[in-house]
This record gives C-alpha cells, sequence and structure tokens, in this order.
C-alpha cells in the first residue's frame, strides 16, 4: 500500500498496486464489427415540433451524389453503434485544390443532429454533443475520426471545398466495438414475442456499455460508476458471461480507494486510472453487492477472499454514519443517490441499502470474515432494523418515511421491502401501494425501476412484475429505442434532467435489466 | 510509358514509372525542431482598423493561467513556422467529467485569428483558414493536432468544459518540420545589416517552403508549382544546395504529364501522386529553365540526358503554337501566368519567355541533343526574335507591345530584357524606363519582381537593383515579415488577389530570392 497525492483533483488516494495491476492485466482486447449505413433519409418536424425521419434511399445511393458546398447528407446506421467512423472521400471533376472541410454530427436521436447546439442550455457541458468540424487535407482518402461516437443518426455536411471539385463520399462504415461476444449468449426460452423483443434490446443496450470497463453510456459519462456496474454485471451474468470484466472493475474500484479506504462512485480509466472524486453512500455499499453477485454466481471465494477487506471497510464507514438510535443521519452534506426525484429525501433509502448490503456482508462474512466481524454484522443488522422500524415506519400511513420531514416517497418503500425490514405480506402491499402510486414521490430512472421489479419478484409479483417491464421498458421500444435510455418517464418522453435531451443517454447501462429479469424469472417452464 | 485513365480528374496522363519511382526514392526525411511559443499577447485594432498585438507576458506565464469557458490565450512563437502543435492540457480542480471542447486558430497574421470566417467571402475555398475545433475526450493529456500548419500566432479558446473543473494548458509547442538543413546554408559574406537582414528572411521563407517537395506556400496552396521550383531551386543553389529535392521535383514534372508529353504546372503529392489539371505556357517552358539552372550549378549531365526527353517535347509543344509570323497565338482559351497584372496581355511575354528558353534549350541541345534538335533550335530562336522585333516592337513608343490591343507593360519589357532580343544598351534603357514606371501595367508579385532584378542585374544595374530588393522585400519587413509574402503591394499592404488576406499567404516560396541575389552579386567583394 502506498499513500500519494494525486495531483489530478487533489484527492489523496490510497493505492494498491496489486489490484490496479490485475485490473490493467484483466483489459479486454475490444471485438470489432464493421457496420454499414442501411439508408439515406430526409429529417421532418411533426405538427408536435417532433423530429422524424423519411427513407430518401438505400445507402447505396450516397456514392451517385455529387456534394457542393453546404450539402448535407443524412445517413442511418439501423440501430445503434458505438465504434469509429470512416469516410472515403473523393474529389469530382477536378483534383481538390484545397482542403475539405466537413461538420459530422452524430446523434442516438435526430435532435442531436438537427438542433443547433448554440441553442443547447443544458446544464451539462456542450461538450457531450458530438459535433466535429474536420478539415481534410488531401483527397481521395480514406478518413477515419479519431473519437469514438455514440450514435444511429450521422449527417455529414459540406463545409467548404471549392468551386473547382465536388465532393463525393464513396464509403461510410462504422468500426463497432465492445467487450462483449454475441457468441456467448445463451439461446432464449421464451416464446412471447414481446419479451424476445425486450430482451434483445437489453443485450444491445448492455453489449454497446460494455467496452474497457463497464460504461454508464457510451455517449455520456463514459464511466465506470458503482450503481451502474451492479446493475450490468448482473445482466452480464446472464448473458455474456464476461467475468473477466466484472474483476477488472471490481479490481479497480478496490485499487484506488479514498485515503480512509472507502471505495469511490466512480472510476476514471482515461486518460489514466484515476480516483473518480464523487463518494456516494448507496454506490460504495453496493461493492459488497457486486461482490456477493459474483460470488453467488461463480462460487470463486478466492476472490472473495482478496477484496473482503475492501467490502468491510465500507460497513465500517457506512456504521460510522449512523446516529445513536442507529439510523443513517440525514443532512445536507452527504451524497447518497437512490434516484433523481425531486426532492427526495435519501435517509430511508440509505438505511435500507445499508441493511440490505449487510445481509450480503453477512453471507461473504460467513466464508471469509473474522469471528468479530460476523458478530458485528449480525449486530448490526439487528440495531438497523430495529431502527428502521422504530423510527422511520409509520403505522398510521402504514409506509416508511424518511428525514425530519417524514417524507413518503416510493424509493423508501422500495428499498424497505429489499432490505426484508418488514414481514413478507407488509411487503407484497407496499409494492401493491407503489403500483398504485399511493407513495409519493414517483420512480424516474429505469435504475430505479429495476429494484422495483426486484422486490416485486421477492414478494412473488411475477405477474404485476412482468407488466410493468412490459410497460415501462415496452414503452421505451414503442417510442422508436433499440437501446434502453437513461431516463424515461412515460408521461414525458422528452423528458432531460439535464435541461435537454440533447445530453441524455439514449443507450444506459443502469436500463439493461430486463435481460437479466426475463432470462432469470420469465423463461418458459419457469 | 504506359498510358491511363487518371480518373481522379479526368485527364490523361502519360507516366514514366522509372521517374516516379526516382521521384519516390528521393522523398527526403524531414528534419524536425521543437519550437516553443515567446509570448502571451493582446490583440487590438489601431485607428486604421489593423489589428496590433500587445505583449502580456511571457510565455512561461501560460501555465499559471487557469482556463474558463470562453477564456481565450493567445501565443506568438516569435517567428513564422510550420509544423505540428502538440499542448499538455489538464483540469484544474477536479477531474474533468466530460470532455473539452476548443477551438484553435493559426495565423501567418493577425487578421486570420481575429477575423471571424464567417465574414470572410474571398473566393479561395474558406478551408485554407486555419481554424479548428477540437474535442478532447480525456485529460491530462499531450494532445497532438494531426494537421500541419503555417503561423506565428495562435489563438487558444475553451469553447466548453464544465463548471466542475477549469483547463490549464501546460505546455504548448511546435514541431517545425522542413527538408532545409540551416547547417548547410554558407556563411554570408556581406557586412550590410539590411541586406543581411533581407537574406535571412529570404532563407527562411525558403525552409519552410522545403518539404517533401518545394511548395509554393506552406499555409496555401502546399503544391509544387514549376514556377516556383524554378526560383526557390536558385535560392536553394546559394543556400542549402539540396540537389535531391530539385531533382525529386524535377522526376515528379517529367514522370506525370498530359497524354501530349506537356509537363503541366502544377504536381501534387497528396494523398498520392496525382498530375496537376493546370497548363500554363510559360510555366511548361520552365521546365527547361530548372534542368539548365541544375545543369549550371551541379554540371551533372547524365541528369540533363535523362530528362532531355521531356524538354525537348515543351519545345515541340511550344512552337505549334506559334502562327505563320513566328509569333505565339494570343487568343482566351490558353494560359499562361507572367504576372496577376489586371488584364494583363499574355503575347509578348509568352514570346519571350519562348525565346529565353530556348537560349538554354540550345546549351543542353549542344550537350546532350541531335543534329536536328540542334538545328531546330537554333532557327527558332531567329525567327521567333525576329518575329519580336517585327511584330511587338513599337518603334515609336520605344517599348514592346503585346495582344492586337497593343497593350504596353511592364511584364512585356522585362521578360523582352531578359530574351536579350534588343541590343544591351536598349535593354537598359527598358529597364530604366520600368523603374520611372513608364511602362503601363506595373508589376504586381514578388515573383515578378524576381524577373525585373534579373534583367537590372542582366544589364549590370547593380545599384538599382539592390535599392530595389531595399525597398521591396525590406518594405515587408518594415510591415513585420519574417518571412516574405506571396503578395506585396508597397502602396497597399493589405491587399489580397482572392478578396481577403485571410487566404493571402505569408511565407511563400516565389519571394525567397533576394538571397539567390545577395550571395551571388552582393557579397562584399563582388
Amino acid at each position: 500500500m502506498k499513500h500519494f497525492e494525486n495531483q489530478t483533483n487533489n484527492l489523496e488516494a490510497t493505492v494498491n498496486r496489486v489490484f490496479m495491476e490485475k485490473a490493467e492485466a484483466l483489459k479486454p482486447v475490444l471485438i470489432e464489427t464493421k457496420t454499414a449505413p442501411v439508408n439515406l433519409f430526409d429529417v421532418k418536424k411533426d405538427h408536435e415540433g417532433n423530429w422524424y425521419s423519411e427513407k430518401e434511399a438505400p445507402f447505396s445511393a450516397l456514392r451517385e451524389k455529387v456534394l457542393l458546398q453546404h450539402d448535407t447528407v443524412y445517413l442511418d446506421f439501423g440501430g445503434h453503434q458505438v465504434g469509429y467512423l470512416t469516410l472515403r472521400i473523393a474529389p469530382v471533376g477536378c483534383p481538390a485544390d484545397s482542403p475539405v472541410h466537413l461538420r459530422l454530427r452524430f446523434g442516438e436521436t435526430l435532435c442531436e443532429i438537427m438542433e443547433s447546439p448554440e441553442e443547447y442550455h443544458g446544464w451539462l457541458s456542450e461538450s457531450w454533443i458530438q459535433d466535429e468540424q474536420i478539415h481534410v487535407d488531401a483527397i481521395p482518402v480514406a478518413y477515419h475520426l479519431p473519437r469514438r461516437y455514440a450514435f444511429r443518426y450521422c449527417s455529414i455536411e459540406v463545409l467548404n471545398s471549392t468551386a473547382k471539385y465536388q465532393v463525393q463520399i464513396e464509403d461510410v462504415f462504422c468500426t463497432q466495438v465492445t467487450s462483449a461476444d454475441m457468441k456467448k449468449v445463451p439461446a432464449l426460452n421464451c416464446k412471447d414475442p414481446q419479451l424476445r423483443k425486450i430482451d434483445a434490446v437489453g443485450i444491445h443496450t448492455l453489449r454497446d456499455c460494455m467496452q474497457s470497463v463497464f460504461e454508464d453510456g457510451p455517449k455520456r459519462d463514459r464511466r465506470l460508476w458503482l450503481g451502474d456496474l451492479r446493475l450490468q454485471a448482473l445482466a452480464n451474468y446472464a448473458t455474456f458471461k464476461n467475468y473477466d470484466l466484472v474483476r477488472r472493475c471490481l479490481y479497480l474500484f478496490a485499487g484506488m480507494t479514498g485515503a480512509d479506504g472507502r471505495v469511490s462512485a466512480c472510476q476514471y480509466v482515461e486518460p489514466e486510472y484515476m480516483l473518480g472524486d464523487n463518494v456516494l453512500y448507496d454506490y460504495s455499499l453496493f461493492f459488497i453487492a457486486c461482490l456477493y453477485d459474483y460470488y453467488q454466481e461463480t462460487h470463486d471465494d478466492s476472490f472473495v477472499r482478496e477484496l473482503w477487506g475492501v467490502a468491510w471497510r465500507q460497513i465500517e464507514l457506512s456504521l460510522e454514519r449512523l446516529d445513536s438510535r442507529s439510523l443513517v443521519k440525514d443532512s445536507d452534506d452527504w451524497w447518497c443517490f437512490l434516484d433523481w426525484g425531486d426532492g427526495l429525501n435519501k435517509q430511508a433509502g440509505a438505511q435500507a441499502i445499508l441493511i440490505y448490503t449487510l445481509r450480503m456482508a453477512k453471507v461473504l462474512a460467513a466464508l471469509v470474515g473474522t469471528c468479530e466481524q460476523k458478530k458485528i454484522i449480525v449486530q448490526a443488522i439487528q440495531t438497523t432494523e430495529k431502527a428502521a422500524i422504530d423510527f422511520l415506519w409509520d403505522t398510521n400511513l402504514g409506509l416508511f418515511v424518511s428525514g425530519a420531514e417524514r417524507q413518503v416517497s416510493s424509493v423508501s418503500q422500495i428499498w424497505m421491502v429489499l432490505a426484508r425490514v418488514m414481514p413478507d405480506d407488509q411487503n407484497r402491499q407496499l409494492c401493491e401501494r407503489v403500483l398504485k402510486k399511493e407513495t409519493g414521490i414517483p420512480l424516474v430512472t429505469p435504475y430505479m425501476y429495476h429494484y422495483f421489479i426486484e422486490a416485486m419478484l421477492q414478494c412473488h409479483m411475477k405477474t404485476q412484475a412482468v407488466r410493468l417491464i412490459k410497460n415501462y421498458w415496452g414503452g421505451m421500444i414503442r417510442n422508436g429505442a433499440d437501446t434502453y435510455w437513461e431516463i424515461y418517464d412515460p408521461q414525458n418522453p422528452e423528458f432531460s434532467p439535464y435541461g435537454s435531451p440533447m445530453v441524455n443517454s439514449y443507450c444506459h447501462a443502469w436500463s439493461c435489466t430486463p435481460t437479466y429479469f426475463i432470462r432469470k424469472y420469465f423463461q418458459d417452464g419457469e
């Protein structure tokens, strides 16, 4: 172990070189696949102001086109891509006596290539908008754009050439990259065509997020987040079974922590391995969940033994936040994610996630822990459960409340169900009341919908769970998705928590889990 | 010899593979030199609307700067550069949680980095303006821009980052490239400080244009032109003595000609060797001048023997354009460069250049030609000289005229002097009348000023020649040049033949020849 000052982010990091070297050794070789666009299209606006595309011609018509200055072509790749673009550009008429100045835009959705970045006023950086201007010095040439893009649609505009020559784009293709091997996915035993489709879109989503690490979204943030990793790993076990990538990611979290040993909410892998500077109470605890899930899948106790010290440290740190009543302290100066509900109080959810992960830690401790650790865990489960019932359960409401204002939220109920604080019948009632929208602040993200489905399945509510999967994730498909979105509000599909859908991620890891549910619970004969 | 259809430009080319392979074998390894900026500066406008710079801080202050969105830094490299830029970019405060979107502009002059490309309405492509927008996905990083730039000034603007982190540019340097070796330049034996400065600027100009071929201008067109090559080769003999590069360029012109064997006015070397589609009567003839100059310098008659067939073909083709009076036919459908004077008639100049190069061909033919060729050349000199005197000399004016309109121009007089059509005293009078501006359409380009100096030196007008060098090329230096410009009108230093000085070339090969004159004629003791 070596302590050093991380110059980049002024965080003091604890680095475990052994873990970091193992993570590096597990870096995957990406699988490359070339794909061509399917169609050229026109873009129009409907009466509600939404963009829609109309097929203009098959892709093969591109090479017939002679482009003058200010001409634009729109290419539809027919599905979500993550990869690198190559253009074969040639002059028509005469040799090109000047560079060619092109603008290329890439969009997971049409608005990204149609709306002006100048009119973007969201609160994430405009630099996420995939909008390039390039000078190509000499043509004909096969020009490889150096950046990776996440997109289905691409527009190419000739900003400047000269009167002497015109521009022809002889070929375009995307070299897709992923660390997911489609050949490893087991056949799905399910005849329901809707579930088959929902499963396929989930696999596509996961595949496009599986790169050198499990990324949250290949367009944005392109980063390893612990909460996302946990769900991706579950879906991966049901599909690609890329255990190396899970181990690599857990080594990365374990290999570089805060000075106190706290696992960060995210890690940077580019341009170099760096400790993320976000700390989230729930995400740090999900390190335990990830390790537990991995063990359930692989029964690899040597890996658990290796990382147990880091997992145990998360328990210690999380227990430090308990007050004298064994309640997670609520305050304005800490961070716990849970969901993006407006004004959501995090206390009850955090308390529940602590209990939920303590139960997992108990299993791991039984394998590799000390007697003292086992004792502490058992005791902590008891006291935190009791505190949840004594102070967060509102008998009159029959619901959990959170924070000094005794806020009621769907998130609090769901996590308390998952923490199994109440008896089974009570848990089922809680789920039913969430379904009936009687539980205050609603769910916002597919991430939280995942945990709601999980909670319902724990309560043997398979029918309701599959109905919600079909409504919610199926709703994205009905809205045109071929990968699942970061955000989906069925009442408002254009909703963005960032002030503009241009920077929403339309292929987002935490939304991929229907494939996990379908394969684990809904194959024919289950 | 193989004929094939050149798909790119619809020109049928005659390709001599042996010459092309020799050209390729002579491709130079470029010499790289790293240079750092000298200063950070502010830019202001004077009362006449011209940009000027004010030093803000030494370059070392850059790394102290923390750049927010929309901040711009201006870097002065202290002199003209041709090369590749590397930036070392780092985040300040936190890890960069988004790409960094930068705009980089490069200018040989301040207007190129200060004026909006949107307001550019010249008639060369806007794509020549060195204006880049780049997304840097992950920092800290040493980012190498892939394109080559010609510039002294560079501005770097942070278009987008996020509120979370700021941007620091820890280092910037240019990797200059050239095929000219400064160590080869002989010491100059000349005490006149003004001539020493004029010589140095000429060498700098030539160095920056010497790349994989002799380029006309490293910013624009970055291409091998025969008229420029001829002057560059002369200056090169007086300085770098890179004979290989001259031979490479002559092989390129000889290796790919029009179907009829005519040497093109320019050749493309990127992305592959291609026949230029411009044909200029005078430039084709300068192939002979290049070969003659090369022989005068090297006495390498084997090279002359190799390329004599191509040189001879230019004579045959040029003689085909003579009418029954042995005058070069004037018409609207042909091209002869000479100079950029407005409305300049090309007949007399073309006639003179034909005579001028026939005299050189006579020397080469004496070495390697056939009896028949020698006879044709001698005869052609006689008939074309006689035609020039009979039909283009105006006895009343004491000047040469050109075309059906009997146009008087300085260009016609100068070329007729160089062709030695009149006796020596008459030639000297012509030069003196050009100096007194009695000869109609004035000179426009440093290229034509070169030939005027050459004409005066031929007439033993050394005093007048050196005065003009000091006035004309020295005038560019007084206007801030450290490399010579493509265009310089002392009355209007901002003049552009392209509708905007933003696309003028401020380091242009054909303007480099003062170093040739000074070293050949004006060293102390000459």
